[in-house]
């Protein structure tokens, strides 16, 4: 989508700023922020739901969740009594951190943001752009449905090269496609060798509690 | 990503009126051109197998393959002697017309495009950016694939509103979800109240005659 680079005029360095004025923020209040990306239907909502679900009580949690259209996804979350601050992007197929500077200016508007311990941000489903407009996260989480095959990884380097946690979900699947799990995490480890993988399933529960600890970890 | 509209430049209409010379070329040459879109992995590819097995004795055809990187899918289509032009996006996550005039001038140099009935585009896997930027087709083919969800068609709703035929794929693992693919079609109309829906299977080949059938009729 960089056409804009044509014009000598470097959008993702004014991004990057604005990323960093919100890292600033998290920081100062103490709070851990995750970017969640993946193609539409990786599952990165139910993912939240059961994230939600096992550790609301345990811990301070908000959530930043970007569609371009709809409050959908918002409404299904709001359920576990956490705030969620919903951003609609409109045309843009990724969140950036000046959409997240206002969902973060009204979450410190109506609560005080100290007394959060996490922050998760589901962005927009698309595997390309969202790798490249950081919205002031501390860690990148990627989510890859084991519907979408072996080779996402090769084709779609730069989200794969940029996570911190590479989650291939749906894999209670696999007894009915014809894709390799492991020629997937071999796909992935050659974008990214030192990349967390945690194969998991929200409905057989299969991965979850490693991905609870992978993420409880980083506070 | 239209970041590019507080520039005050619309990039949209430039790539537009390479759409429109594209198009022209295509008339001109008495091809009919048809853009596949859809989320990665939703199977653009082995459709694009399974047309080609039917149809590339009966129809002389050409491929622009659309990848941010490598010839993966280029070369699984090169196996059906038909003319694959590779087109590698790098950074960019969807073709423009500009690319595709560059595929088109390869093609026009290395075969006579007189002889040619039919271009199949298989655009970069993302279900936002390429419904924006047409290439030149006279037709818009998205992809769904029914592991994707029912709720798709209204958080990403350009893609669904802009495509002259919907694909759901994937619909042997039907039994296997907690999906309404009803519901799924019943979003899509809600969309898009004329669109041509068809759900199919590359693994059982239900619905495959059904989308050759649409193809064809549209030469």
């Amino acid at each position: 989508m960089h056409q804009t680079f044509d014009l000598g005029i470097n959008l993702l360095h004014v991004n990057q700023d604005g990323a960093d004025h919100n890292r600033a923020h998290f920081d100062q209040w103490g709070i851990t922020c995750f970017n969640l990306m993946s193609s539409p239907g990786a599952g990165k909502t139910v993912l939240l739901e059961r994230t939600l679900a096992a550790l609301s009580n345990k811990y301070k949690i908000a959530v930043i969740e970007g569609d371009m259209t709809t409050e959908l996804d918002a409404e299904r979350l709001r359920k576990y009594d956490v705030p969620v601050i919903a951003i609609n992007t409109g045309r843009s197929c990724h969140l950036d951190s000046k959409m997240v500077a206002g969902g973060l200016h009204r979450l410190s508007h109506e609560y005080n943001p100290n007394d959060f311990d996490m922050v998760l941000v589901e962005n927009v489903g698309n595997l390309v752009c969202p790798a490249e407009f950081e919205v002031g996260e501390h860690f990148k989480v990627a989510l890859l449905s084991i519907t979408e095959g072996e080779d996402k990884p090769l084709k779609y380097p730069i989200m794969f090269q940029e996570a911190d946690c590479l989650l291939i979900t749906k894999i209670d699947l696999a007894p009915y496609l014809d894709i390799d799990l492991q020629q997937i995490e071999a796909n992935v480890r050659q974008m990214n060798p030192d990349v967390t993988i945690i194969p998991l399933s929200t409905k057989t529960g299969v991965g979850l509690e490693a991905w609870f600890t992978w993420l409880t970890a980083k506070l």
